[in-house]
């Protein structure tokens, strides 16, 4: 596992623009730039805690507590759950394996293989269990999944709704202290800028951390279902003792060209 | 049950910071902080009471009498329809005895079962329902069950939608009234300031109340569906005579890695 | 049937609410209240007539010309629509009759329904049409149902979203108005305040008026298709001979528990 | 054909009704009516001109060379379409004769048929084709007319949301005019009214126009899927032989009351 | 493959429109026309560059690596795509040499054909594999096609939901900037319309270039599935042995009108 690299690339090109936008605004007075748009830790609690605390409300303790563990998992990039590459061939050579010596076969196998829902899946062929069942457990399994993924994502797309709601809040409390004390006209300008700037830090939670994160979460759960989706109908086929090139031609449906490709070359190599 | 935790939490948070920034915005002037923000009966009359007379005109009576027991209901956590540990070890527990003295044994243990839909559902079962006729009967108070929940949930989204519309009723009230008669240049601000109060109480209703109830009772719901799920999985499996190793396998697909493992370890004390 | 108290209730809260806050907003100067909000028969043109007229383009005549009466049906209230307790003592009833007599038995008590959804279906059965051609005619009578009251909320629904839309309209109008004569200050604030006045009736219509109706009408439709699915079932069943236990139980799903114990009690005290 | 009605009645209310409010906005100056609302070229050429540009840039030629065809068509009334009644009593015609001398007795009658999809659909009957290829082909032709009526609807829809978007574009482009070049006060004002315009044609034309013509878009694909929905129902029944009074009182289901009495009553005349 | 007529068409119209306003505007002063609204690069890097890293930052690598195919696939137009009437009378022709030779003769022709998927189908359905399984393979791949485009359409939608949330971003560091600093009343106009303009270049760059792009992938989409469920159907029906006239019909419910006159014309000329 890695940090991913578009969430690196894409975070630095946006706040790197950002802040030259807002170097530019001040004419290059950096002290300026620090003082009015980021340190502004009222505005920065109003929104990202308000924002926090309201998406704390709408879930019960035992989801929220995952939420730091959901957000590293979606910046984080494990290379395995990509690669259809090495599962498709895993799974085509377990279809091979009970092709020739039958699906007990398999059983002196299930000891090797390191992903449990594979392990699973093949453990239930081997125990003889009906295809339907085989099929009914293990979509029950990938629906769970998705249903949890979902969940997930529900959680940091409450974020990216709830974060301008509060910058806007944080935002119509400067203006009415403002406003209910004109007095000074020379205070106005400063006031409602401070006002504004929890407006922007809604906009920036909501815009440049809360969407590429549900974004990222989006492509995980899309990765793990294909991945186990690849695994379901292989399974369904090993036990069904399909030839093995059928297997592959099907499984292969799941994929985009470049893995195909670099199946085939694979095999041309050997 | 208890008050659920991460209500608390969360909308603790929410508001101190808040206040906190009212607090700022004031500087730290808590007289003029609770006049100017906290007490301003009119403009909370007509964001929440107006978003209640809308909420109240587009419901039945029947289903707005209870919103103060579907609310309350949302805030508070029943630690049981949560425990799909212990649930499902009851379920297979009665998978095992159907399978040892056949279905009919259990017809001596139906008085003991506490919750209406499982008993309910294993009467069916003893009295040799065709399994068609207990899947469509359960499944049809599952789906009722869905529908009162959506609407329940329909009654808190139309107020978090109305609150904010009836704040910027209130604004443009004052709004109008201040510009109709703008004789007196010193009253313009404090006059904006309280037409603007009433946009924020809206925006805190929807944001900090309506949002969070919301999303609570989406997550009652989706806990008492996978709890009712489980139950006619179950059912259907011990009316089936399946192996109760076969019906635990199954039931823990609907489960999180952290139920399947309490359900392993308890099962590895015995 | 008579005024649906939810509607009466609510919209006196949200309208007296609002009221208060425009007076409070004048300082109790009740012409002045009348003269800036309640009596601005151009803005109430625009809005009401504008988005009424956008309304009527965009359906055809013969939907058009039922508007009135969709609308009255939505705040009427026919309190035999939702007395599911009667309707499933009623099809028990029948069933029990049937399963007694046989289904020829019903044929003599078609003429006293009054429901022709009801008659029809025990017509059909007494005729010994096939279950599945009863189903399908019956099913595609409550699909045609659901649509022309889709249809008729979408009207309203548009009504809706015009409202608002107009409402803008009329105060850029205003504005614009103003601005391209800005030669006398004084007038400049009375001016906007008439040209918001259009928003503020556009949101008022909308918020309080539009999305209610549209509310209820969702509801009368929600207790008719149960009605309907109610009835739809019990006739599946009567047909088949079904135990008049087994009908009751199903159509009991259907309900909430209030209505459950209501039938149960007045079978305890027969 | 002729032209829809309401959508002559609808537009001119609204038309009226804006055009007066803006009459009242300049006091009865007719002169600097038509100077400041209604002719405004570059206004009218941003929303208009640039709304149209978006969307002939989101579809292909093919379709959008089409736009006119359809939007005409949308605004144009074929009663034909919507003669439910006689499509019925047409059907049930077929129906009878098929039943009296076979379905091959209404080969005759097939060149007489004007509507390409009743003649398709009992030239397939007679032709002896199976039951489930008859409903395949003319329910892929059914979803391909729904394909293409949505297709349609979403240009205009395109349109629809792209107006307002223009009309921003121009507002704003008036506005950083106005705002660089702040040196003459007294310009500012009819500066910003100039600006506003834009705005306002582009509320006008997305609110008065393309969403009309969308709903009546609407209308006119859920007019012709009835129709064919009716049509692909009879000949189904037809094929089967079935008896004249079961295929009208399945295809009556499809239509309102109003359409039932019509058949009804010119039954009883005969 | 060459440049899509409409997106040459429709931008010009659209871009050529903005900048006749944004002439008119400035008097005709082409230099500050420049000045003012085509070279302000900050505001161009925050929209643009901005909205670009955070839809990078919201996909990963492999996908957004493709991004500049993707666009360039969505503006160029490959005819071959939409040929259904050549696509058809070539199936047609297959499906005749089926009928008269035995599905096995086509074993000669699949190195002919260019289209892989053709081809794969044809080979599938000379291998003898059973339809359920040419259909399952051939419907899965159409199935992936689905989720591949619909994922290029959703990193074009994220781009187009980011820009105007960033030209906002760029208008308020500006607002705030020019705020703090309100000595020179000279500067605020300029200052508030270079604010300004970074919302005109977010708008235009959401409404001009990525809803047309996105509008453009929905139809390249839409084309490759009609041409792929074309292909399927006729596989099948080609495996079946059906009558070429069947097959040609059924094609032919997946076109418009002028395709089907199209293929009607060419074989009465043949």
């Amino acid at each position: 596992m890695k940090l991913d690299i578009t969430t690196v690339i894409g975070l630095s090109i946006a706040i790197c623009l950002v802040i030259m936008g807002m170097l530019l605004a001040v004419n290059g007075d950096i002290p300026l730039l620090i003082a009015l748009f980021l340190y502004q830790p009222s505005s920065a609690a109003i929104t990202v805690g308000g924002s926090i605390g309201g998406t704390i409300a709408s879930f019960p303790l035992q989801k929220i507590s995952r939420l730091g563990v959901v957000i590293s998992k979606a910046v984080m990039e494990d290379a395995a759950n990509t690669a259809y590459g090495d599962l498709i061939k895993e799974m085509v050579d377990y279809a091979t394996e009970a092709r020739r010596n039958g699906v007990l076969a398999l059983d002196a196998r299930t000891e090797e293989i390191d992903d449990p829902f594979i392990r699973g899946g093949i453990q239930l062929a081997v125990d003889g269990t009906a295809p339907e069942q085989i099929q009914e457990i293990m979509e029950l399994e990938l629906g769970s999944l998705r249903k949890r993924h979902r969940e997930n994502q529900a959680m940091v797309l409450k974020w990216a709704e709830l974060a301008p709601a509060f910058g806007m809040i944080g935002t119509l409390v400067g203006l009415i202290a403002m406003l209910a004390n004109l007095g000074n006209p020379d205070a106005i300008g400063p006031a409602m800028a401070l006002a504004l700037v929890t407006t922007l830090y809604g906009s920036m939670l909501a815009n440049m951390i809360c969407i590429p994160i549900a974004g990222k979460l989006q492509q995980r759960t899309s990765e793990e279902v294909v991945r186990k989706e690849i695994i379901i109908s292989a399974i369904l086929s090993i036990q069904n003792g399909d030839n093995p090139r059928i297997v592959q031609k099907k499984l292969l449906t799941f994929v985009t060209k470049d893995i195909r490709n670099e199946v085939a070359s694979s095999e041309e190599a050997q």
